[in-house]
Formats: structure tokens, C-alpha cells, sequence
């Protein structure tokens, strides 16, 4: 099958990024990967994505997408009949997984980052709090959405598995900073599980980042405020 | 044709309703519009969007759809042989307008509204000066996405269309606020006469909230902050 020429924006320790990379792979399309680095903005980033100027930027037959979500959705419209289907086939289904993919970002991230980015204990304790509860509310959505199914969208990964999972390495690496478990086997056991199936999973194993070069990673990015 | 029970938890003076509204004009829904009143929020909505508690939420046959541009996506893929694609047919073009659409909620308008929130004249000018460029950013996408057709999809109301023309009421609203022109036939003369066309369609215009009435809203809304 011919997928024309595709080329990916993007850096090894981006979640976003690597949305669109999974959803790639999912779809077997191969793709050069152009990697930013830390610090600055290429060319041709600053061309494809004028306004945001950020990654990833998928660019297809010259033609540039941005912003993950978008990206992920257009590699499922694009090339839909290469692979499984990444959004849910039922326009109801679609519209869960696109409010659970919404709230990641909008409400479950930003408590996730502010865990990074607290000055002092008591800051710290409230953001983990947060993230507890807002976790709490995703695995009532997985339990609803998966039915029993190994992943959100049923028996494959798909739309909100990728928006969710590609958080997974710094989720770790926030647990690490904080020296708190935030997705707990207990607490949360069908997330737990899911996250260990998602991980394995061969499209995605590859693209995951270590926990500790990520970690290094994010010194930079979050250096420790003074409290 | 069966469209099934179709009701709307929502109010005459949002933006965000009014897009879902729109979208069931275009595709010819009836529907039960059931109307929050401000300040409350009704036991059907705390049940249908127990996450963010907020209008809009359809409820097609006892299921709530909430969010508005999800509830538009929707609309289109659940009554797809009814009316015109809300969505462009392409991939690309569809990825295009889920990105504007998105740069319209993320940066237009939380600039817009920060014109409203403005504590004194100095932030108000920096505000204004913010509106205005982006709005020139959704210009440039006017003529790129319409291609000299009516709107951004081209002949027709569209997803992109909806998201941005929702705001046209309170667009006006703020100019008057600010005592000063937002949406300039000189400086954005295409998105000038697009806001006409679209204010006067006939599935958007007995929605369209006279300025007067919604002023007097947005002055609860939004009360005068001491500079």
C-alpha cells in the first residue's frame, strides 16, 4: 500500500510526540522521525507550525497536521483501512473516548505537572491529591469503557489508550520526584493492569522511554524551585 | 426518519450551547431544550455531566454527550445521512478545522474574554492588542480553509463555522464593553462578511441572542473589577 511520504517533528521525551508515533505504529506506516533539540525550534518546525510553533508536527506529502490529538485522529482518517480502527466505530463511543482524551489533558496533566513545578510540602501534598482524584475518575472510565476488554477501546489500543498511555514514563518519573505512588495497584487496579498491557504492547515498548534518562531529563526541564 | 429522544441541557446566552444547537438545526433534529437557570445547576445535569457539571450535555435516548465541539462531532456522525457534513470529507481538511477550531477555544477566546476581566486601561489595551492578533491568525485561516467559497468549509455551515461564529453575540457584547471595533471590515474584511453570512443563515439566526439582552448578562457575568 502506498502511505506517500511521511515525515514526523518530534523528540524522544515528548508524550505528544509520542502519541502520534504509536498511532503510527499502529497503522505500520513507516515514517523518518526528525528530532528536534532541546532548546531550539528547526526551520522547518517554525515553518509547519507557525502558530504554536511546538511538536509534534506530522507532515504527510508535505502537507504539516499539528497538535497530538489532531495528528492521532487524522492517521485513523487517513489511513483507515491500514490496521485496526483507533477511534471507536460508534459515534457514542467516539464522543467518550474524545471527552476522556479532552480530560487528560485539560484536567488529569495539568494536576500531573503541578506535582513537578510545587514549592514546598504542603503545595506538593494538595497537586498529588488532585492527581489521586482525577485518577480515580480514569479508572471509573476504563472500567466503563473497556466492558472487560484489555483496553479502553475493547481488544486493541486505541484513541484514549494512546492519549492516556503515552503519559506513562513521566507519570514514573513524577511518582519518583514525589516519592509517591500515584497509579496504585490498589487503589486503582484496572488502570494498574492496563498500564502493564499497554506498555508490553508491541507498537508501543519500543517508544517508551527510560525511567531514568527521562528522569534526567526532566531535571532540566523542572528545576527545583526554590520553597 | 428516526432520530430517537433528543433533549439539551444548556441556556440561551452560552456560546458553547449554541454550537450544539446549531449543529441540530443544520442536520434538522427536534429536540427538547431544557433550560438551566443561571446560577443553579438542575439534579438532570449533575446526573448527565457529573466530571465538569457544565452545559451543554445532549442526551440522545438516555445517553449524555457533553463538551461542545465533541457534542458537534456527535451530532455529525450520529445523524450522518441527515442535512449536509458538519466535518470537511478529507482528512486533511478535517484536521485543519479540529485545529482552528481548537486555536479558537485555546487562544481567541481566553483572550476575548480577558478583555472583559481587564483591571484597568493599560491591561484592557494589552488584551484588545491580543484579540486583534489572533483574530488576524483566523482571517488568514478564513481565506486558506474557504478558498473564496462562504465559510470555512466552503459552501455550507461547518464544524469551524460553528466554532468560531458561537462567539459572534458576545463578540459584540465585548466590543461594547471595550468601546472599541473587534471584528474591523478594513483590517479582517473577510471574516467581516463572514460573520454577516453567518448571522443570518437561517439555522443560525433565531438563535443568535440580541446584544442588548446578553450586555445586560454579561454585566452579572462579568462584574466591573476596582482598577
Amino acid at each position: 500500500m502506498v502511505t506517500g511520504d511521511v515525515k514526523l517533528i518530534g523528540s524522544w521525551a515528548s508524550v505528544f510526540v509520542m502519541r502520534a508515533r504509536i498511532a503510527l505504529n499502529l497503522k505500520s506506516i513507516r515514517y523518518e522521525f526528525l528530532q528536534e533539540t532541546y532548546g531550539t525550534k528547526s526551520e522547518l518546525l517554525l515553518k509547519s507550525n507557525p502558530v504554536h510553533k511546538k511538536i509534534p508536527v506530522l507532515i504527510h506529502d508535505d502537507k504539516p497536521v499539528c497538535e497530538s490529538n489532531i495528528i492521532v485522529q487524522y492517521i485513523d482518517e487517513a489511513w483507515s483501512s491500514y490496521g485496526p480502527s483507533i477511534l471507536p466505530s460508534q459515534p457514542y463511543d467516539r464522543a467518550i473516548a474524545r471527552f476522556w482524551a479532552a480530560y487528560v489533558d485539560d484536567k488529569w496533566f495539568i494536576a500531573l505537572r503541578s506535582i513537578l513545578t510545587a514549592r514546598g510540602e504542603e503545595e506538593k501534598k494538595a497537586a498529588i491529591a488532585e492527581v489521586e482524584g482525577r485518577t480515580d475518575h480514569l479508572e471509573k472510565a476504563f472500567i466503563e469503557c473497556s466492558n472487560g476488554k484489555p483496553f479502553f477501546n475493547g481488544d486493541h489500543i486505541g484513541y484514549l489508550d494512546i492519549a492516556l498511555g503515552s503519559f506513562l514514563g513521566w507519570w514514573k518519573v513524577v511518582e519518583l520526584d514525589a516519592n509517591h505512588i500515584l497509579l496504585d495497584e490498589t487503589k486503582t487496579p484496572s488502570l494498574f493492569k492496563w498500564a502493564e498491557r499497554f506498555c508490553n504492547d508491541p507498537d508501543v515498548k519500543p517508544l517508551m522511554p527510560e525511567t531514568a534518562k527521562l528522569a534526567e531529563f526532566a531535571r532540566k526541564l523542572f528545576p527545583k524551585p526554590q520553597a
